[in-house]
């Protein structure tokens, strides 16, 4: 038997033929108890964490021992997910179900900052480096030349939904400490007319440049949008073809240097929720925070790429998320994952992740179409604490559910503004609340009143980092791509497709339809329960 | 045996020993299939739905059937449910748990907003809405006070957190189309100091009014955050005490008219996530929206208010989506239910609901202080649609755990401003996409292609409203507080204590004494646990 036939064969066995996974399901029956009087120790907080980068992992609060930590690792060479995560990065085509049409394509976001330390050798991974470097020379010329010394734009709104809208919008948000004066952001991306409507009311039209990203140049909401972003440049007596920048494919509809100011590319490697380092993030962001803190958040990216081709289980900290996370949701048995950032500037960062997350992951075929015997991606949710403490923290403390919790931290506050008030500074007393929250849920109270009685062994970690800046933004974006890929690798699924988003476009092409017959008299049996729910519509 | 005695025992029966709950277990071996080609036809859709008030609740799409209505209309009767709500508004004392010390408390939200049509004959809450009265007149003589000819002030900060954040910026995101002109409004909540930092940054603070909200007058954060803008003020040369107004109980550490310009009371009988529509809110909406549409806010509550207390179940609508909540929940063994409105102006609501029902029903004993034995309330999130579906819905449609949606759309925009492109209007194309995954989550759909089969299944319901306008958004607050009440009235479980957050601000307390020895270079063992933690964050 040569060396590659077995390969083949474990590259395609079910998540369920690992002799790890076996092993891992026989643990489970008496997971560790962090309840138990001294099993929480100072030791163990020490001992369970990894280093690499500018972050530190505290998983300590994890039901796992040293047994658990084996097989996990156990999983990972057996599922070879090194090996995948190499493949993805030097550009193999691995978004594709066997034996079924599918996209067939690379997956090469890593390539879109892979411009510093370690280049890759790759040569599908060189080549879009090779793109991607031309887009950045292209962006940092048109910066120069809309931004000269006339200072002719102080507004970006940026035109775009899910991946063109969720991974920026939330690196926006957590980097709006770096912003550069007079410069303002705004987001348009619901088809809701409301949205459009709330945002361009009382802007300066005259001053303001738009970012309209569809990789397909085809999409419903944000063709709608510019749409109705043009009809309001035109009522204000100006020129949108002067205002609208395009993000798209090459040759998509949108690539029309008639009608936009400058056109930036994007490519079938690039999925839309791994687009944010891509140009689809870039143009907004460098327009917002400037060209160079655009580059600081490759490099923290490029970064955290590179960790994630680390062999040692506890320097890589994509993989060891991964892997406790695997034993919560496959053996543990838990739904949904609750990411709880210390940080208000991350307060959309959840909400990107729930997209990379659940688009990814959340499938039930594996990379043979076969349909999976295992859970796959959880829920994602999650809010800002100390904010959350106030809100459902009651629930993962006492409710009948148990979910695994990712906590984010930073030591340094971004703004520097921070006060000594009764004794410490707010900073202190936000890590103090995260620190406090960690240890609560996994060590639980005894009480003699049953209504004080917290049960403990809430399973969560704390990634830790020194401050929250467009590097550390960089890695942490990374962090989580990578996390979800290595999921996806252990549970051998296509993280990179989304069948799952088609039906519902279709049927929805059909109603709109017959709105436009309704609005003309038309009635019709064409769509019968559509046809029920509009007369209740009209009803009202 | 007297009238009241058998109903003094079934108030106090457990979920699990209801008749309705051991027919509702043998339905739920075979829940209806909206699969199966025909069962989700066009008289399934115009039968099974329910009006009230101005909203339809359109529940075809769930997998329920003549049967399972019957048996959770029973299960309804038998638990009391109508008679337990009818006790909350008259103002029975219902916040307790039996023979354990507790709150002890009535819960008279409701009687915040009993200015109108349906006066409520308790006697507490007849006192509770003389109260409400009372703070109203005082709100309304002190607008005009401050904003009199001159126009004194056109920013609004709002600190606080929990319900005296979520709920009130909700409400304030919702109805921001309806905001006066150049009012701007702020909030702070997170002891973050990037928090309070983002906001003051280029604020004009001369012309800025401070709403500092806390019922107790000890909250940390908001205390906390109170200093912080104090600070900025003196900094400025602005004396604070011009600026800054109370939100809390009479004869609390903040009822201090030295400090404030005025002080607006809340008493023990609003809880802080049913506080929006008492002055917790006011203050904000009224600056912003002006004082007649924070009367129609309270206009549509009461209305729903009245709703609630309706006999007939096809009428009552938070008492029916309870009820398809509670058969999702405990027969279908679902975790989570995720709301999903198709309403931009709705982003902040799926937040407010996560505190308003994890934070209610997520217990583990009952009211007599027993651990349940079922599940109670689950985990509540949700984005708004269209972006929700190209972000998550993937994994709505295809993940491994099925998700239970609550949609909530309208017929009209807010902004009347809206375009035809393409034949139809934004808002058509909004709505058509609504009821598509509403059809599709259901009916799923059959293909050769493993990676095109959709399960469906998906059970969902939408609640449809003709516009989202102040009097609309009170209504659908007070739905959605109802609903969660009917819940926690159905599990015996009491809905409106938090003692699961006690533990987090013990543990936190300690820590950040802990803080402030490393500060003054003192380490200890004091809490070990904890400082192996600190050692990690300092040697970042």
């Amino acid at each position: 038997m040569s060396f590659h036939q077995p390969n083949q064969r474990t590259e395609h066995m079910s998540f369920r033929q690992y002799k790890a996974t076996h092993v891992l399901k026989g643990l489970a029956t008496t997971p560790y108890d962090l309840t138990k009087e001294g099993n929480l120790s100072h030791e163990r907080i020490e001992r369970y964490s990894a280093q690499a980068g500018d972050f530190k992992l505290l998983f300590g609060t994890e039901r796992i021992n040293d047994d658990v930590l084996y097989a996990l690792k156990e999983l990972a060479q057996e599922a070879h997910l090194l090996e995948k995560m190499e493949a993805m990065q030097r550009g193999d085509v691995i978004n594709k179900i066997d034996r079924y049409p599918c996209e067939n394509r690379t997956v090469l976001h890593t390539a879109m900052r892979d411009l510093f330390l370690h280049e890759n050798k790759g040569k599908n991974a060189q080549n879009a480096t090779s793109k991607a470097r031309k887009e950045c020379d292209k962006l940092k010329d048109f910066l120069l030349r809309v931004d000269g010394k006339k200072g002719q734009f102080d507004h970006l709104i940026q035109v775009g939904i899910g991946g063109s809208d969720l991974g920026p919008r939330a690196l926006y948000m957590a980097l709006k400490a770096y912003q550069l004066p007079n410069r303002s952001i705004h987001f348009i991306s619901n088809v809701d007319p409301d949205d459009a409507a709330a945002v361009l009311k009382n802007l300066n039209l005259s001053r303001t440049l738009v970012v309209v990203v569809s990789k397909s140049g085809s999409t419903l909401e944000t063709l709608t949008n510019e749409e109705f972003v043009r009809a309001k440049f035109k009522a204000a007596g100006l020129d949108s073809n002067k205002h609208l920048i395009a993000v798209t494919g090459q040759g998509s509809p949108m690539d029309n240097r008639e009608r936009y100011l400058e056109s930036f590319y994007i490519w079938d490697f690039i999925g839309g929720r791994y687009s944010a380092t891509s140009m689809v993030g870039a143009v907004m962001l460098s327009f917002a925070l400037g060209f160079d803190q655009y580059v600081n958040i490759l490099k923290g990216a490029h970064e955290m790429d590179h960790i994630a081709l680390e062999k040692d289980l506890h320097r890589n900290l994509p993989l060891i998320s991964a892997m406790i996370g695997i034993w919560n949701r496959n053996f543990l048995h838990y739904p949904t994952v609750a990411i709880l950032p210390y940080s208000q500037a991350l307060i959309r960062f959840p909400a990107h992740l729930q997209q990379c997350d659940m688009e990814s992951n959340g499938k039930r075929v594996d990379k043979l179409g076969n349909p999976v015997d295992f859970d796959t991606g959880p829920i994602i949710w999650g809010e800002p604490g100390t904010n959350g403490q106030h809100s459902f923290y009651q629930c993962i403390h006492q409710g009948t559910n148990v979910v695994p919790i990712e906590f984010i931290g930073f030591r340094e506050s971004q703004y520097n503004e921070d006060y000594i008030i009764k004794g410490t500074y707010s900073q202190e007393k936000l890590l103090s609340n995260l620190f406090a929250q960690s240890i609560g849920l996994a060590k639980g109270q005894k009480s003699d009143n049953p209504n004080k009685v917290f049960p403990g062994n809430r399973p969560n970690r704390i990634l830790l980092g020194k401050k929250l800046d467009p590097f550390t933004m960089g890695s942490l974006l990374a962090y989580y791509e990578h996390k979800i890929a290595f999921q996806g690798f252990c549970w051998n699924i296509n993280s990179f497709d989304q069948e799952g988003v088609q039906l519902g476009k279709i049927l929805a092409n059909r109603i709109i339809d017959r709105f436009a017959a309704h609005r003309q008299g038309k009635r019709g049996e064409k769509f019968p329960e559509a046809e029920a729910m509009l007369r209740h519509l009209e009803s009202l």
